[in-house]
């Protein structure tokens, strides 16, 4: 247990062996446990939560919480753990609630295109279960993160150009209040505008609100067709220019990213691709036969007017797969050109029209820095990420990767943009979402207070008290 | 002034004086003026404010609120009144904030599809002003509302089945709050997980939590080509698994409209047109030229299956807009059914798959009510309303009228559904606010509490403290 008083630590102690007596041998206080709990791949130390829970429904949730709130004990909520900015780390211990046994899909709504989920399950998983509908759920991340953590960071990834991010696409959500009363936020009608929009306060809140159990989710159906293909640019503006003009022209693109030459490299290198080593858009179009052919040629003759390649364009699903394949695995290819070494993700996103000059400036600040950094970026929103892979033994190269990090922060903030487009504040980028936000932090803090008097739900993230 | 003890009555009087210093002519409290903010067109009796500014400037709108917020004076704010629940009527008196000379389009990107304005500007005149630019702002709730107005009430319309409502379509604000701050929420990246979404907890508030007083706004490329067209159907069934299915195969129709038969009647009288009265959909589809042929054509062979009649569709512009024109004249098509009688519009909004069910009851509550009552409805959404046509000097006539709206939203509850899918809460639906979100509604109470300590910011709406 953390340090603390002999009276707190007495009833910090018949707290635990309460929920020890509720959860059975789903109450956990083991330190493999707790390390696999406290745990990020960031530059974050660990930091464990003092037991674990596994519930099953948002009752045993509630129950959990309501233990933890007579107790003043921390509440950490935790998905699989593939958030990036800390989120889940017990900065002050207390209980964490592992909801990755809370996978279930609950209800399919085939006329409605629409799903509630339990918040454990994962997007692949859900998208498993939904395959004979002909139904999907769109927003991919890259990791296979749960739907829970998802909305609690307001995700989005690859297709949210087209789709949205989580905040588009959850309807309500089911939530555990810090005093452990159940609300049900949002519902099932496609729109409202019945009183203040809790289900968009709650998403993207990293679980200092409250714990979302339950998520009702808006699907898709299956596109008829899908085409995918792979341009290279003489030049980054060329490159970006197209994204810019595609947009304009009202073409559903349902991605469009960017991977710089560096990043072409390290995929040549690693899934044995030929591609030039130019800045590059991958895209793919989601329609008719006929909508994708004719989507597919008009971004074509727009990528050949800003300097792009030969554009070739295909259905076949073997083919798009492995390009999309090589793509997600760009993580990997990084960490291929420096084995042995981490790698850590930075998160921007600027108005499209700083785009091209943000990340010029960005590739300015990576080579002065050193650090190996190639730079992919779901560019139909503006967002971009360096892959920074450097040594994690070599204090050097970590401070070095560190001050990269803040540096492409402040460079985004100065072109209009945000500090995070996807993956949220957490522990890492608190005073820049002041520097973003300014007073409204303290109205943020002011809704904190409000819902969370007593400051137990993720203690320390988001914002300082 | 409203009843309230002497010295209160001095302080106010004080506060007042220091309000027509500030403003000149630009302050008023003239029977008239006062008059003009304070009526609505509902069952509400008029309720004034003691006073109208009409300011210039965010600085302007924070120094009135600063003074008012000094003397306990509860603060309205005003666009231009086309508001159906009430939502801007002076319950407890105090200052009416007019908006409507802040309408500046202050800037456009180009680049970005985004602008910033001045809450005061109405849909109408933006889009004017934002002709030459080849973009537009799509959200057209009917009434050329201002764009403050329609934040503040997440307002959508005939087109949000494929742009979405305000909810979607606002991406920062700026805002006022009852201490006379003022905060910037959202920014200019398309997506953000940067704290607390204060930009949709704002939207949809009604002036309860602070006054809009600038509204970033995504805008969306004019389309290369609009096709619309016409088709009934032998029952209501068809209409709606037409429009289900339409949803579902994934064509992007940017407006989908169900007139019932009266209201088909009521339009056939009015706009001296000769469609068939049975159950009828209006559609609309956005595109390139073969983008908009595909969809129509395919939406014909759905149509088809679901007995829909034979769906001429058209690009030419003036059969386009005569056909919409009939559809926005549908209110006074009704009215003209009933010379002398007042129309109000019912706003429930439920899951498509019970859209049959629930409006095929509420027609059956219709009926048994003698009200005239044609049903008019965003059907893409599943967002439906009935136009009472009453005689408002009979009191029979105006308890059915009220006892029909009443149970409409019970139906719609029933379904699933909400209570208002884009008229807001205001003054007569907070029972109904309850009814559907339980405990969550005590969360909202707490967030007002926490940004409107004081209780200044327009009371009486939404919920009851």
């Amino acid at each position: 247990m953390t340090d603390m008083g002999t009276v707190t630590a007495k009833a910090d102690a018949s707290a635990y062996g309460e929920l020890q007596a509720l959860f059975g041998d789903r109450f956990s206080d083991k330190r493999a446990i707790r390390e696999h709990h406290g745990r990020a791949e960031t530059f974050y130390p660990a930091m464990l939560p003092d037991a674990v829970v596994f519930p099953h429904s948002t009752e045993e949730v509630a129950a959990a919480v309501r233990i933890c709130a007579a107790n003043a004990i921390p509440v950490v909520p935790y998905g699989v753990g593939t958030s990036l900015e800390g989120n889940f780390l017990a900065m002050r211990g207390g209980l964490c609630i592992d909801l990755s046994r809370m996978d279930r899909l609950v209800r399919v709504g085939q006329e409605d295109l629409d799903c509630t989920v339990q918040a454990g399950i994962t997007r692949k998983q859900l998208n498993e279960e939904l395959r004979h509908t002909g139904l999907f759920f769109p927003i991919d991340p890259g990791a296979d993160a749960t739907i829970g953590g998802m909305s609690a960071t307001r995700a989005s990834g690859t297709n949210a150009v087209r789709y949205g991010t989580m905040r588009q696409n959850v309807l309500g959500l089911t939530v555990v209040l810090p005093d452990g009363r159940v609300i049900h936020t949002g519902g099932r009608a496609r729109k409202s505008a019945a009183g203040y929009d809790l289900t968009g306060l709650f998403v993207g809140s990293e679980g200092t609100l409250g714990i979302i159990t339950e998520v009702t989710l808006r699907l898709y159906g299956q596109p008829e067709a899908i085409s995918s293909g792979v341009c290279e640019f003489e030049s980054l503006r060329g490159a970006v220019d197209t994204v810019i003009q595609t947009i304009q022209f009202g073409i559903p693109v349902a991605r469009i990213e960017l991977l710089d030459e560096l990043q072409i490299r390290a995929v040549n290198a690693y899934s044995k691709t030929d591609l030039a080593e130019k800045p590059t858009l991958f895209v793919e179009f989601h329609g008719t036969d006929a909508g994708v052919a004719e989507q597919s040629t008009l971004f074509g003759e727009i990528a050949a007017v800003h300097g792009g390649g030969d554009f070739k364009w295909t259905t076949r699903t073997e083919e798009r797969t492995a390009l999309w394949e090589a793509r997600h695995q760009a993580y990997y290819a990084n960490l291929a050109m420096r084995p042995g070494c981490t790698a850590i993700s930075t998160d921007v996103c600027v108005p499209i029209s700083a785009l091209c000059d943000c990340i010029t400036d960005t590739r300015a600040a990576i080579e002065e820095s050193g650090i190996f950094g190639p730079i992919v970026g779901h560019v139909g929103d503006g967002n971009f990420h360096v892959v920074m892979v450097f040594d994690p033994h070599s204090p050097d190269e970590v401070a070095r990767a560190k001050a990269l990090s803040e540096r492409i922060v402040e460079l985004a903030l100065g072109y209009g943009g945000t500090c995070t487009g996807e993956h949220g504040i957490g522990i890492g980028k608190k005073h820049y979402l002041v520097e973003e936000h300014g007073d409204a932090v303290d109205v943020m803090r002011a809704v904190k207070r409000a819902i969370d008097p007593a400051g137990i739900m993720n203690p320390g993230k988001v914002f300082d008290m």
